[in-house]
């Protein structure tokens, strides 16, 4: 338990946000000095994503030790304006210090004058690389490799890789693998460290390597490699180009990232919110990610007032309609979520495939059916009892409940599907779809009932 | 390009699940063994996923290749049946070649009897191990962790370090670090691999060491040990217990596992679908799994249809308020899910925290107030022109819209806030909640001002 508060001092905390605003606050440089240096840099970032933009540039303005760590945690809206109030020389500093991976996440995203600063405080390889990673496509393997690579040629020994790692004169941050190559730097295969420490001087590196082997291409789409790492539990894998030679490796840490941003896209497009949203962004940026999407829904909900303004002789007469029938247009819409949700995960996760659609879409019908017939008995009845309607309303609530639970579930996964096989991604705009399917198909069946039942 | 051909042939693909699904229909054993060898475990659960229980029984029953491996990676519905299917030594066999997280893993959610079988296959020290972590508490990092960890006195020199790893009749499968320990086995920091491999033989470990560590005990959340991997990037931390000795290691591939089940939790609660869904439920399972939620929902629109059913006699009088009063609960709806889930988003990363709440809440508001006078003149206007009402209608409607997206906006983030401070998961059923609040606001404020101004 000592642990857990040892813990909590190390990272952000309440209390500490406080002490760092008021050093701020009170322009005290060295004491803010103090009490950022044992923070993690991913601590500071999420530090200056949390606090107003008037706290961060007086912070920025006050304390000159951001380093490049720093700059490649905090999130792309944020960053640019931080890379705005730091020096220029405070700046090259601070990217020299990166891995090229990380210089590219940071680069892609800013204005070309920035982009020239940071470019120019590389040296010449690194530059290369860093411009090399910018032709290959966004979201791309080559965008999130890294240059830097541990290589041995396939016939050498393990004492022979020892030696060469111990004179190398620069190794990456982190490595976890040997490469081994021919000698047109092909990849054959890799050893894990572990390995290689584990094994006797005079062992054959070849006899070392692991069974299964996988490499990526630079044009691979990020979402592959990200799903490729989890699914084969991957700690780093080479990038080969087309004619099958090394130019670069992706480690696990960034295809976590990568995997928490797919998430998260996923979760944001569901809500219909703009995928860049951000608790941090201001009230502008914010009606910029929320207002189309309102827009559209606003559309929408004009389609459903339309399809009840036409059963407006019906209501009038019989007014307890008009309470009823946002009750089948509800139920509907949850259902449809329920099995959208589900469909949209498990194509993410590929676990909906062109194997088992059918089978999926044959048990959400069966689930929409018999959702259906109990939710139709159970709101029926209450029709009569709570509200007092005839029997035939009774029916005509029933009827209307089979129709859209049934027509919910079927649409919750033939959307994504078919968003899918478009080749849209099947979290956007699928919510919009189903929520207003179910608004007309739930109003339209209910009052369409109801007219031609109870009149 | 090449590269993505021959991955597609690795993988799981539609024809190579006919071929399999044809195998085992003509009951060719070798076939499908021959079919399935190449096939990565995981991707083999995934097939066994896939595939109906029919075809599943009959494959399994056929194939008996089945190893430890493909039993941790399947998911845990399918794995109690997978298991009821595996004659016992098959079992005992499979469960003896994985590391005792996985066990655990595989353990913990299965009946008494299968887990005898399981645990009376595993040697003495084994069985140890996961009957102790079976004491700590569910979704505890004692449950994630593995027994087996790599260690060494603080004051050894690299070349000590190799020669015992290279004597060593015991190591993972996968490990990244060496943990310096003090004689008592309390973790004093660790070294990478890459760091011990590049290093001179008479180098100090001590002096090797990573800056920082970080340890979790037994008990902690595995939430908070996954959010700590990703923020901090770790590859591999030891696991204390309250006195300080290592007790165990967690590693990032068990972390990543846990990041994406939570992520799964959340887009499914935020749903309102149980958080065991999957693509591969049964209709009874499926139905247990969203019928209790649907069960809610009709609860709560019976409270909007409640207060709908106030104003029947406003309604008789203005039959157009019946067609128009949807659009303003759907509009506060969708504002409402949108805040939501970026407010639960941002829980989960830890982006939103008592120092930025205030402010959050503060721009949620200003956001929902600028939404609402414009949808409120858009729609105000589409009021008079496009349906035809009076002037004093638009006023209504844009009345009634302001409200409506003010509430939602707000809500959208007050509620998670405080279902955080309550200590409940933020993502539970605050949709509905929202929704229900939104639903009400809108029907109340929109026929409230209607009964009002109009009457």
């Amino acid at each position: 338990m000592a642990e857990s508060e040892e813990r909590e001092d190390e990272g952000l905390n309440e209390r500490l946000v406080q002490d760092i605003l008021d050093a701020v606050d009170q322009a005290e440089g060295s004491r803010l000095t103090q009490l950022l240096e044992p923070l993690h840099p991913a601590d500071i970032a999420d530090l200056l994503e949390q606090i107003s933009p008037e706290e961060r540039h007086a912070l920025l303005t006050l304390w000159q030790g951001l380093d490049g760590e720093v700059l490649s945690e905090i999130r792309e809206g944020i960053r640019e304006e931080v890379i705005d109030t730091m020096a220029p020389e405070v700046l090259a500093d601070a990217v020299r210090e990166l891995d090229t991976d990380d210089v590219v996440d940071i680069v892609q995203d800013l204005e070309l004058p920035q982009q020239e600063i940071i470019l120019g405080a590389l040296n010449r390889a690194d530059r290369a690389a860093v411009e090399k990673a910018l032709t290959y496509p966004e979201y791309s393997a080559g965008r999130l490799m890294q240059r830097e690579a541990v290589v041995a040629p396939e016939h050498w020994t393990v004492g022979e890789a020892i030696d060469f790692l111990r004179e190398a004169e620069y190794l990456p941050d982190q490595f976890y693998h040997v490469i081994l190559v021919d000698p047109r730097m092909k990849p054959l295969s890799y050893v894990t460290l572990g390995r290689v420490l584990s094994s006797r001087r005079d062992g054959q590196l070849r006899d070392l390597a692991e069974d299964s082997f996988r490499t990526f291409h630079p044009a691979d789409p990020e979402s592959d490699v990200a799903y490729q790492f989890n699914q084969y539990h991957l700690i780093s894998a080479p990038v080969v180009d087309d004619d099958g030679r090394l130019v670069g490796v992706i480690t696990i840490d960034d295809a976590m990232n990568v995997l928490d941003e797919e998430h998260e896209e996923d979760i944001l497009r569901l809500a219909g919110v703009g995928d860049d949203s951000s608790i941090s962004d201001g009230v502008v940026e914010t009606l910029r990610q929320r207002t189309p999407w309102l827009l559209v829904n606003l559309g929408t909900a004009n389609i459903s007032a339309w399809v009840i303004s036409q059963f407006e002789g019906t209501i009038a007469i019989i007014v307890a309609l008009a309470a009823l029938m946002p009750i089948i247009a509800s139920m509907g819409g949850n259902a449809g979520t329920q099995s959208l949700t589900v469909a949209v995960r498990a194509l993410a996760t590929r676990d909906l495939t062109s194997s088992n659609a059918a089978r999926v879409v044959r048990r959400e019908v069966a689930v929409g059916l018999v959702n259906g017939l109990f939710f139709a008995v159970v709101m029926g009845a209450l029709g009569v009892t709570l509200y007092g309607g005839t029997v035939m309303l009774g029916v005509v609530i029933a009827l209307a409940m089979i129709i859209n639970l049934a027509v919910a579930a079927l649409a919750g996964v033939i959307v994504p599907l078919t968003l899918q096989k478009l080749r849209l991604d099947p979290a956007l705009a699928s919510g919009t779809f189903v929520m207003t399917l179910t608004d007309v198909v739930g109003f339209f069946s209910f009052l369409g009932l109801a007219t031609v039942m109870l009149l």
